[in-house]
């Protein structure tokens, strides 16, 4: 579901584009799971866009990302395959004046330490802080953006941090899972100190076009054509897209494929 | 994962028997899913089970029970199987005076309303109020039994009730999901006023117990033997387990299944 942020983005960004989106929510949430649980479903979902011929995959997840990039790469040699890690990286490096960067993510990503290898290449000498957060997945498809659980739940995996003397506070905060952009209000509220915030979103957006233009396949007239492909429960999909989409799902534009 | 809690009753209840759980890490939670994708997990699960020659199957999950049990029953005809539902509510509609009974659990087993059904089908004049409560499902997983974050989640979620005049407070507390029951003092401290809880764990036990014996098929001897299958990351499947049972996993007791 947090992929939608992404999806939001390059629709902005990218009105040309026919927009292909599957979500699967018959197996979420990804990020509490194995690497090789996550490795299969992301070739089984990529497998069911392929078979409707996608120029460019866009793997919108923070989690099938950090784990299963590699391999996506390697199946599908021949079509363009941008992560959302790398932009996220290389945003956080822009934004950072200190070098001390906040990665807030999902139990998987975190533990892969995909971030923190993705900075450290752009930025040997930073220091990244890594905070897996679990729970902000559900808070996030609950629709509870803010209000006293967010609160008390920010309050609870940010403790480390918000101990920390000012001088070796991070000065940026990497939102990264996908499901976490419309948190970001609440969990700024909680560390109560300025800090950058980025997303992968934007970034990945943005390295989504310049890769098509360099590669010719840049379709600069605007169609805003999307179709959105659901695991599960087409109705519980557009109720949670809502809290992530502005505005309601046309039905006709969702169906059902099981993987 | 919360399925242990019925383990646990199980294995205390019934210690000759050999006790075979599989739980689908691969794609939990259940409870968020929609009816179809729920009864072709279960049907998956429960041939796993099967090939393994399992005499009695125990459906160890409410959604799954609340969704599924009808297709099970019909496809293994020649197997005992046993859901959590009926036991959990006959224990309510034991426990309660008044007749009104309050159940928590899933979104999927609440907007199913097998509770209710199975609750007025042996007191019709009963009240019951369902509450869907998902993020209790994380907090289990995630360890936070109590302390704030799961007490400012059960005030957001029980505010309908808190704010019912005390003659009509329910009597009665179903925790209507196999996680949900680590965290019944929490729930109960929210509540505040006095009321009997009912987990569906000991009364399923004791269902168990009465088919074996009434189907000669009961094994007196202790014996203790059992086994684990999980359909994902064994090692977070050893640690969530530890918030359910009491003691560690021994690993050898743990093997991985591709459903």
């Amino acid at each position: 579901m947090g992929g939608l942020t992404v999806f939001s983005a390059l629709r902005r960004r990218l009105p040309g584009e026919d927009l292909l989106y599957l979500g699967d929510t018959a197996r979420l949430p990804y990020g509490t799971k194995g690497s090789e649980t996550i490795i299969r479903y992301a070739l089984q979902a990529t497998e069911k866009l392929v078979e409707r011929r996608i120029k460019l995959l866009v793997v919108a997840c923070n989690t099938a990302t950090a784990i299963a990039l590699p391999a996506l790469q390697e199946a599908y040699a021949h079509l363009p395959v941008i992560g959302v890690v790398e932009p996220g990286a290389q945003a956080a490096c822009e934004a950072s004046r200190t070098g001390r960067i906040l990665v807030l993510g999902t139990e998987s990503t975190i533990r892969n330490q995909a971030y923190t290898r993705a900075i450290q290449a752009l930025r040997p000498e930073a220091r990244v802080t890594g905070i897996s957060c679990s729970l902000f997945v559900s808070l996030a498809e609950e629709g509870w953006m803010d209000g006293p659980v967010m609160e008390a739940a920010a309050a609870r995996y940010l403790a480390p941090v918000l101990g920390l003397p000012p001088a070796t506070r991070p000065d940026c905060l990497v939102l990264a899972c996908t499901h976490f952009p419309p948190l970001a209000p609440a969990i700024r509220a909680v560390l109560s100190f300025p800090l950058a915030v980025v997303d992968s979103a934007e970034t990945t957006a943005r390295a989504v076009e310049s890769r098509l233009a360099g590669q010719g396949l840049f379709n600069p007239a605007p169609r805003n054509v999307f179709h959105f492909l659901t695991t599960d429960a087409p109705e519980r999909f557009a109720r949670v897209a809502g809290y992530f989409l502005s505005g309601p799902l046309a039905p006709e534009s969702l169906e059902l494929v099981v993987l």
